[in-house]
């Protein structure tokens, strides 16, 4: 049986030492950056909390964690962002044509691995996955499209952020049910859990990204507020903002700048001064004792219990 | 049954129609934008030719075509092509973010139509289509390595476009001969036969950018002179030309110009001078024959006699 060390271990162990090593050295920088495999550890603590044969689920927990990667590489492209935990991105330390054809390999090494599921779950197993991708795809359409729209509702926003984010860690929930036999009903449920944990953690980032602490939080402070990106912070501060204050974002958020020491303090100020903060990690909670509540209509093992440490862990990283 | 006629009118009837428009416009316009659906045919011929039920093979037929168009895109983003088909290629129309993201859509999408191949049959069809989605990465990666080595031999190249061109069309054989139930050593066959057509189908392709009419080559004539690809044109004439004569092969392939008429002109010469058409075209008619010798090993009926004009078709096409 696959544990979730095992999955981990496994991850590491792919073996991209092969020709030609121009599309393959990529990959393995990639995969070798880390991160936590939360994605396959959700697949593998799903099947395990309806008893199912965590074998049978691993070759879709990897699938999961390499379409992952895959995403991060082709997004760090499209974003011409320069650094990815701590490390250049594929397409600085290489270039955009690398990034992008290693990028498209390492999607199709996730159907790769996925096509190991047993041959009687294997077509449930394809459609699930198609599904997510695809989900996946157009959440980054309408995030590309929401940066170009003067206005976008709080509600566009979070079906965004559904699907660019959520539907992944729900997907793998579903997967590790699915392959152990759960009915649809928890199936379903635990879907809806991770919808909810991945939003929760989505809107926890933006919060991060205004109030994190440098030292933890992995990526530059203020960076949102940059790009003028509209996170939830910022629709909700719009939301709270009358006229003049609105103003005063808006004219902000229309300024591209080289130094934006200035601009990050002020509208961090003016974030503070509309108390969005406390409105922020209020919809954060909401959505994480959602969760909880849906994970506690499911069996209660060992693996449902590491569900919730872990979703718990997601939820309080450090401001 | 589906038909080589029903295929083709499937494929231009799939809807695109569906939100966000930015992720599937974009690959409306580069699946509208035609082309002869040569390779889904291929997978309904062999499925015909040994009996089979060409409705299961039609999502595989299908899966083919779009993941054919979708290299076309994501080559034409690397290579920074203008003009596809004669018209804006999609990077050009829209920006290089759309053409990356709908790019990797169109993959999914493949994967989407595949997956309705019938389930005991989707193992295997998933397999072969894995296989050759990375060999044509590694062709495309190897494409992108010869282009900056000096040397390139002849084998590596065939080795290249085998990988780039001609496994595509040989796994849409073997998918419908497998489909189809055939044995393994008729879709062993029916995938060489493939292969020869498409190695066949690449090199007539380069002696068509030297020697072709431009008003049907589709292309620019010259292009692979003007940018110095090492194409199997010029590498037989590096074989046979001696010291003085590779020297200024040489020296033409280390420009790069704005103006690119007195180059092509001169290379041109040099290829005529050393006699390398007719190598070149000898070349073609090895691998035609071979693939018709093998053709001539498998069931003859009006589906091979299909089979058999299409290959010839490929082959004559207007210099």
């Amino acid at each position: 049986m696959a544990t979730t060390m095992d999955i981990q271990d496994r991850i590491a162990k792919l073996n991209w030492e092969r020709q030609p090593q121009g599309l393959y050295e990529p990959i393995a920088y990639t995969m070798a950056s880390g991160g936590k495999r939360v994605r396959p550890q959700l697949a593998i603590l799903a099947c395990e909390m309806f008893g199912g044969n965590t074998e049978e689920v691993a070759p879709a927990a990897i699938a999961l964690e390499i379409f992952h990667n895959f995403t991060l590489l082709h997004d760090d492209v499209m974003d011409k962002a320069d650094v990815r935990r701590g490390r250049p991105t594929v397409h600085v330390k290489w270039n955009d044509n690398t990034a992008i054809l290693s990028g498209d390999q390492m999607l199709i090494e996730a159907y790769k691995q996925l096509s190991s599921v047993p041959a009687s779950k294997l077509p449930k197993a394809l459609q699930l996955f198609n599904q997510m991708a695809t989900e996946i795809c157009e959440g980054q359409q309408y995030d590309v499209d929401f940066e170009a729209q003067d206005h976008v509702e709080i509600a566009d926003y979070l079906m965004m952020i559904r699907l660019k984010t959520a539907v992944l860690l729900a997907t793998a929930l579903k997967m590790g049910a699915y392959i152990a036999n759960a009915d649809e009903k928890a199936q379903e449920a635990l879907y809806q859990f991770g919808i909810n944990i991945g939003l929760a953690f989505q809107i926890q980032d933006d919060i991060l990204d205004v109030w994190g602490d440098p030292a933890t939080f992995g990526k530059a402070v203020g960076g949102d507020i940059s790009c003028n990106k509209k996170t939830f912070v910022y629709l909700t501060a719009l939301q709270k903002a009358n006229g003049e204050c609105a103003q005063e974002l808006h004219m902000w958020y229309s300024q591209v700048n080289e130094d934006n020491t200035a601009k990050i303090a002020a509208v961090k100020g003016i974030f503070e001064q509309l108390d969005v903060r406390s409105a922020c990690e209020k919809q954060v909670d909401e959505y994480t004792t959602h969760a909880m509540e849906l994970l506690a209509t499911l069996p209660q093992n060992a693996a449902t219990e590491q569900l919730r440490q872990l979703a718990m862990k997601l939820h309080n990283r450090k401001l």
